[in-house]
């Protein structure tokens, strides 16, 4: 392999060494804290002498699986477009999320689900352990959240794409998830705020953590390593199976955790409209600033996203289906303007280089969705919701708090989301400057030479078949 | 980007200004007219009082993220197989389908649920929408029914593939869901015809309407880009991906909108055994008819998917278990020899240009399922079907109608089907050709540089990795 | 296509004609003996007058629908990463699978609920079949388990992929197809051993099956065709694909089938763990072993998995979350190490040559499952599993067995597996050594063109777009 360096024993030993310790940890702590829940539990569960019919599973499941696709087929492929960093994209990510699902199942369950000195575990919240001031589901260890939390991790990846080595990226997400669990706390628990489908909680939070560490990791000389920025024409291909699997489910995504019957399917429903809308706005925006008048992969893969973030916190609302399509014609437009004027800008002025653009899809969508939930919270009324009120905004129903009141915890939800993911980020910069960790020197990133043996491709298939004097090509 | 015409503002213009005009409208008819329904709306809901298991979501959700996932999955990537059209070819796909879900909200509310001034959606019909005539649950505003008709609209993209420019297939669009919407309330609500698949409303239907349209837009020169018509090693498996996907979840496709319990369970387990047999039978085909016994690619990706279309009245019917079997394998052997065959005649003779072969794989298989349906519908006895009968042919368990008047209704449907799709078909042509709109050159179809931006193919890792010399090749 | 002899026109229709045999003989038994269920047929479900809410499907559709998926998505497209044999992964893949569903429809059928002479089908199954010994709901003819049978036969088709025609791979399918029906009869059955996601009767039977037969097949020279062995950088993202499908969507694979309730829940939790756990294992060994520390796609997309099957046989009792975590970390470990070190010595000194490794992907995790399942039985205690015993320990329950007696007849029923297999196997090895068959040469092996048309390499993207005095790629 011509031109990239070799690596140091102890920094070839930090994947492997690390990697076998925080299994060795989290196979500790599981053992110590986690147990099976009332629907998992063998004994307790008949002992309740439950229908096999209502168990949470057959309420919850699909829309998990669809969540699980979206994590590691959507993420994970979204980011093969990079000419040379596909292995990379798809495998980090699979590492990353798989340590992610762990970790957060142990940091969610202290923080929600502690009782008698266990966390109870199931594909949803355990039924003994909402809190008084917020009832929703979306607040316990469980299946569903543990995908959530990899989400935004992922996203913080997308920020730092091939800058940084695994075993740095495993290091983000021992931080990350605690950071994520807490704030998720903090917003949902202590707040009372809605954010089903993770405006806040999931997008901004993810977003503006990887943001802040690409900041604090900000490489002056990566033009270096820029002729391995770009995709080539396969590449954009298989990236388009990473958006196609997440644009499909996002109605999975920010319906998974809401409270069954009418909310859930309502919040499939408004994400879907959303959808539709940022994908026709994004193709009108990406063809109009396009050169000649072309459109540009990177806004379709990406922007055309956005109308699911954007309704993340208000799909569960009385959104109404014409509010989903205003949302996502918005979300739509200022992804892809985003993409186009304010991505170089944030790397020449701001100093954030943003490898995947999440400010675009994850940043700014988040955040103009966590003030859509704003409002859509702050008009909220009895005569709107019914006695589904106690649904969706239960301290509304309870008298507790008037719209407004929530609406104005609704912003200072968004708030405490950046603070979090901005304190998050830098020390999550700190931690990955830390001298003796292993990262790609700058002429080297996006390149996945250093960390996976690659197929040599002076073998391949445009040299034509049936080449059989030539030599072995992989052990 | 040599050899690639420069288009002028008005033709660059035109697509940006469609999805705009379109978007901008549909938000406009959503606002006035589009309301949740009984299942998604808060105060609704809970007034009825219901449990929340009942509600529609957890019947029907799974199936629909099935038919999701073809629509955009399956057709965007089978269309991949062309060399240099895999960007629109997924592009496009992700264009009208999204565009075509939110129009055909509007128009089949309007044909099918229009009441008290508004169209009430929600994943399957309002349950106070049925027409006397024709209680199934295929005929009212749904997602469902919006990604079937979505599905439509891609069945006639595939016979004008590589040949029209996305503004052209948004008008496309535009009349094809305004047709398929009335021939589906004709067939479904006029006439009691059953077509839970679609063999008749969706493949023959948009088959036939993009093949009539192909007739109109006949390129006597298209052979000056004959050389971007085939596949390449890599696109062939890019499009397998849709292949395997339209092949695993057409059970659900066919038994999406059946009546619950027994129906939807027969028409899945049909659906399964018919599409092994044509696979079979495909396979036999290929093999037979192959220079030196060799499969063709095209064969396989396509024919052995007729399976599905096939059974597409029939599978919620008494079809019997050897009954789709026997199908299925005559629909993969009929598909297979009209790709070998009949589309070069089709072509030299009829002056259709087809290029994904809809004629092979929706356009003669859906008729004979339209067929099939006439002979299984005719069979139709009390014994058979017991009190089930109710749900499946419920004109004939009131004593209303016949067996036979059943078929004869069924037959009747097939020729009004084609009848709108030829009528749709050419008045699309005529629309499409209209001169100032922006449609490729004949030397260049089927190629992705004309409207998109493709990154330099020279950079391509077929070169070797690590060139660090090299310009940049996206910006 | 220099280098590829012709194949006479007897081995050029060895296909075809033994496809339309099969395929006849199947649709002339289905005629004869395959009848709907309870569950699908229209009379007899409307007979018993039973709510369609409790209709078998919508308890087992969403998890059938995720098994499907990996048997031909994930199946064939992990198969995808040999470099010249794409179209034959995913293609002889479709067709075997399909093949397979058919057959072991049929062959379960007269094994488990030949009742009057037919056989029911739906998709699980039929509530009157079940024997007394073994209530279990995974010894039935049903869509799930026809899926079942036919991922064993892709798990023995990958041990001897690229070196086997297909006509030879559906002999033997139609040889296995039987066994395997006969070995699930005798450990369910008539063992009453617990096996719900087939550690033995799938995992271990269809390796051991594949490995033997390999064996028998074993080819001196197949040293002509190694440098069509390895991959090339996009067939490994396309095997990634195969890979991530299957990893998701294994929860659903070993919960597919077990009883409802708290049972499919635990499963799907305890398999969901495992899969955390060996991701990170493989990840930490695959960097220790490798070359530089680099880590190797070949254990990412293979051993990555091996947590789903060492817990094929356990994740139904209760393993506990930690005990999950423990499987998957020692499957991941033995499968990595399995691919570095005894890959080698499987084919230098016992003459086993595994193109994709099935020994370490299923056959040591298969076997690693199923003691892990006596050891799980054998500690089965009233008091673990409360009024839940029944249902995983139906024997236990009434007293009839002791935990270390069914422990010990889980012992014996891997016995019995490895037994099948071998002689299984090596009859299967005979019959494809029949000399009249065609079969690749030693210098043709891995290789598509032998049997598919494959578009003409130089005609590849890689030299650059719009090429308009180009020949014609494809017809």
């Amino acid at each position: 392999m011509a031109g990239s360096p070799r690596r140091t024993a102890g920094q070839r030993l930090q994947l492997p060494l690390l990697c076998l310790l925080l299994q060795g940890a989290t196979a500790i702590l599981f053992a110590v804290f986690v147990r099976y829940n009332h629907e998992t539990d063998a004994a307790l569960w008949h002992w309740h002498n439950h229908s096999n019919a209502d168990n949470e599973f057959y309420f919850r499941y699909p829309s998990f699986q669809d969540v699980h696709t979206m994590i590691f087929v959507g993420f994970g492929f979204l980011m093969v477009f990079l000419q040379r960093y596909g292995f990379s994209s798809v495998g980090f990510t699979f590492l990353l999320a798989a340590f992610a699902l762990q970790w957060s199942t142990l940091v969610q369950g202290f923080f929600h689900s502690f009782h008698g000195g266990h966390i109870h575990v199931g594909i949803e919240r355990d039924a003994l352990a909402s809190s008084p001031l917020s009832p929703s589901p979306s607040q316990s260890p469980s299946m569903i959240n543990a995908d959530f939390c990899a989400g935004a991790v992922l996203i913080s990846f997308g920020a730092i794409l091939g800058k940084t080595g695994p075993a740095q990226l495993l290091l983000m997400a021992l931080l990350e998830v605690v950071l994520f669990g807490l704030n998720e706390f903090v917003l949902l628990s202590l707040l009372g705020v809605k954010d089903a489908g993770g405006s806040m909680t999931i997008h901004a939070f993810g977003a503006y953590f990887g943001l802040v560490l690409s900041r604090v990791l900000y490489r002056p000389q990566l033009e270096k390593s820029k002729h391995r920025r770009g995709s080539v024409y396969h590449s954009d291909l298989f990236a388009m199976i990473g958006t196609i699997f997440l644009w499909i489910f996002w109605p999975s995504f920010n319906s998974a955790p809401t409270m069954l019957g009418d909310g859930q399917h309502r919040t499939a429903l408004n994400t879907y409209y959303s959808l539709t809308a940022s994908t026709l706005s994004t193709f009108a925006l990406s063809a109009l600033v396009g050169r000649d008048g072309r459109l540009d992969m990177v806004h379709i893969q990406n922007a055309a996203l956005a109308g699911g973030v954007v309704v993340g916190t208000s799909a569960e609302m009385m959104l109404t289906p014409f509010g989903a399509l205003a949302a996502g014609f918005l979300a739509g437009t200022v992804s892809t303007l985003g993409y186009k004027f304010f991505t170089p800008i944030l790397e020449s002025k701001f100093k954030v280089q943003d490898t995947c653009g999440v400010h675009n899809l994850h940043g700014m969508p988040g955040v103009l969705g966590a003030l859509l939930g704003v409002l859509v919270a702050g008009l909220a009324t009895h005569e709107a919701y019914g006695d589904g009120l106690e649904s969706v905004f239960p301290l509304l129903a309870k008298g507790q708090r008037s719209a407004k009141s929530q609406a104005m915890h609704q912003l200072f939800g968004l708030f405490v989301t950046l603070i979090f993911a901005s304190v998050g980020g830098s020390l999550g910069g700190l931690l990955l400057r830390l001298p003796f960790l292993d990262s790609p020197p700058d002429s080297q990133c996006y390149e996945d030479q250093i960390y996976w043996e690659v197929p040599g491709e002076h073998e391949d298939l445009a040299q034509g078949p049936l080449r059989a004097e030539e030599p072995e090509t992989q052990a």
